[in-house]
């Protein structure tokens, strides 16, 4: 078995990634579709779409559905992002295409009774509560509302109360009938499975899928947000972010790089100087974002508030520093030793398999080889370490912050030095 | 290459599970000593400890040691709990035994400089204030301190300020000296990696261990708890206990096939009843925290405070039928097929393997085969199952309830019907 990107004649694709030795897989199905694609007023139906998913398919109400689900051992859950929605179990080799079929039934012959479609938005009010109710999962949504206001990209994923209170189930088979053209759909295996089961299924099941337009949506355009909140915490709590590549972009691989120089793991300069040296921060750590057309390298940090305008400053400095001056050697040697190490780790897992498949096929439109990624990376020179961080302190950069009132000032200092590039 | 138990002259034990097929592996080592074994005037030394291996070792500095980890793409973390406290690694083959020197530098030979310690208590006040913004983490601490008031185990792994602040270096040298006993001491591997270079490892720095004590503590004492704390959320969070089996018991596989039915998977009666048939709850779940001497059966739910004390009499009288009425066979059957998948899933991660096998060292003596432990879940019988529930509401109960005001009495009615038992 070797690793195959089939396209049923529809237009479904069909990524199989075979692992030796093992006795699990990770099936899924992964469609192109998430809040972005969503107008203002129906803002949260992506995100409810998914879960009405688990509230019966395929003949069985929502009770017998979890056992038909775990009657085989399966483990099952689903997510949904700005730009992709994900349905997929962990189940043992002889279950997986049972476990196809079982996904096949939320997506193709879901069942959507007004009073559970009720009950449902009552639980995604609990788990907007509960989102709330994590200073450092809040942040996030503040800073996102800040970088890209009006437009979809700025929107909660969850939606607001005042959107999912007047959704419909006719709202759901709208979106539903706007969205599942065939191209937006990729079925995605990974570990030990049966080939010819899980083929048969994706036919089967995803092949009858009638064509529709894939559908476009207005691009992100990033400003130089700033956005504060006030709240009786132990801790500030702050997200900076700067203009990264967007996904599928080659200089990705040196943004990445970069991000694991600047502030990834132990060694990184963040780490070092804000945690090591000065014993400001318990939690800091850059990541990049990076989505079709617009990507972000940000930070996270939590601290008391009278050192947040210290971490906030420092961290730009230090980003500042790198854009001028580049990595050393020695960095770039460790971030690519750190790389490597991590695609091989990576790739030992049956879902991290499956998802960065996923990623390959809907940003590059083909399955990438990890020796592939690995050249690429160990191409990366210390120059272009140093562009990506200069086209991140270049701006627009954006701040949020949340905590004791003292510490917001935070934000205002950090947008005054960095919002519009150095 | 075959999974090995190997006690060196002087009693530390080495565990060794290679896995076929790999390119990574996860090396570590775990230690009998946490929280538990801390004075109440040094609460938080065992923790601080962990803290201080990262600032320098080996005759490196905190920056030349995080260099040297990333020098090999190794990833480094470590982790204190109230019975234990582990230092691992995540690597390729090739640097599997050198990754396993430099964990042995953090403990053998540290450098403890006054000014890094004092940098570090900073550190770990940000992670205090990180965990008490998390209302589903702090509501965990208000649980403990409820369930085992007076004694080591009630009291928070990270410590408080008053006991952390007076710690100095000699503190640590006093708890190094106290507790690196051999037999305490516990080498675990787990992938791909050159079984000669961990063992030549191991025994040149593991086996230099000089005798001593092997000190116990005093057993943990479960009180009838019920805490509550006001705090302006969205949510109200609840953390309801039971008994259950401690580690090493056989009556722990009926406990945690119990746990499953009761409140493990989306199948399971309390995600059933509670989310789906009343759209309550976002996040419930059912839990086994297993001991040395003491086990607990635990929910964590979040909803809104109006919910509250419905939710919490829901999760006990649902536990309270389960112990009355016994599971179905369809119940049991697939809580024995999600157990075998999971061990089977657990079993393709080199990290949840070696954890496993330190599990399986300190609290059995030996290594044990998952054939072994699939075997011990299949020979439950419904009647265990429903012994394994009774056990746990014929209490005592604790309840511990974070949230808006209004929401808080769910303790009070919660602690009336269940804290002493049916």
């Amino acid at each position: 078995m070797a690793l195959e990107l089939i396209t049923l004649p529809n237009g479904v694709r069909v990524a199989l990634d075979p692992m030796a030795n093992l006795e699990t897989a990770a099936v899924g199905v992964w469609q192109r579709v998430g809040a972005r694609w969503e107008a203002a007023h129906e803002n949260g139906v992506a995100h409810l779409f998914e879960h009405m998913a688990f509230k019966g398919a395929g003949g069985r109400d929502a009770r017998a559905f979890a056992e038909a689900v775990e009657e085989i051992g399966g483990v099952m859950n689903a997510a949904t992002s700005y730009e992709r929605t994900s349905y997929f179990a962990r189940v043992t080799r002889e279950h997986a295409g049972a476990a196809l079929h079982l996904i096949a039934d939320t997506l193709l012959d879901p069942h959507w009774a007004p009073d559970d479609f009720e009950k449902e938005k009552d639980v995604v009010t609990q788990e907007r509560g509960e989102a709330r109710d994590q200073p450092d999962d809040h942040v996030f949504e503040l800073h996102q509302a800040a970088l890209y206001p009006d437009q979809p990209m700025g929107r909660p994923i969850l939606g607001l109360e005042e959107t999912i209170a007047p959704l419909s189930v006719e709202a759901l088979t709208a979106f539903r009938a706007a969205h599942m053209a065939p191209e937006r759909v990729l079925v995605a295996v990974a570990g030990a499975y049966d080939r010819d089961a899980i083929l048969a299924c994706a036919q089967e099941r995803f092949g009858a899928l009638a064509p529709r337009p894939v559908l476009a949506y207005a691009p992100a355009r990033a400003a130089a947000g700033c956005a504060r909140e006030a709240r009786r915490l132990e801790q500030t709590h702050l997200v900076l972010s700067w203009p990264a590549p967007p996904a599928g972009d080659e200089a990705l691989y040196a943004a990445r790089l970069m991000c694991e120089i600047y502030g990834g793991g132990m060694s990184s300069r963040l780490f070092q100087e804000v945690r090591e040296a000065r014993g400001l921060v318990y939690a800091i750590d850059a990541f990049i974002d990076a989505l079709e057309d617009c990507g972000r390298l940000g930070v996270y940090a939590g601290c008391a508030a009278r050192n947040a305008e210290t971490v906030a400053l420092m961290a730009g400095d230090l980003l500042a520093a790198l854009a001028r001056e580049g990595p050393t050697a020695r960095e770039l040697a460790r971030a690519k030793a750190i790389a490597a190490a991590s695609i091989l780790m990576g790739a030992e897992s049956p879902m991290g398999r499956a998802e960065a498949r996923v990623a390959q096929v809907f940003l590059r439109g083909r399955l990438i080889g990890f020796d592939e990624i690995r050249d690429k990376l160990n191409a990366v020179t210390i120059e272009d370490v140093r562009r990506a961080a200069e086209l991140a302190i270049n701006g627009p950069a954006c701040v949020a912050v949340i905590g004791p009132k003292s510490g917001l000032a935070a934000a205002d200092a950090f947008h005054a030095r960095f919002a519009q590039g150095r």
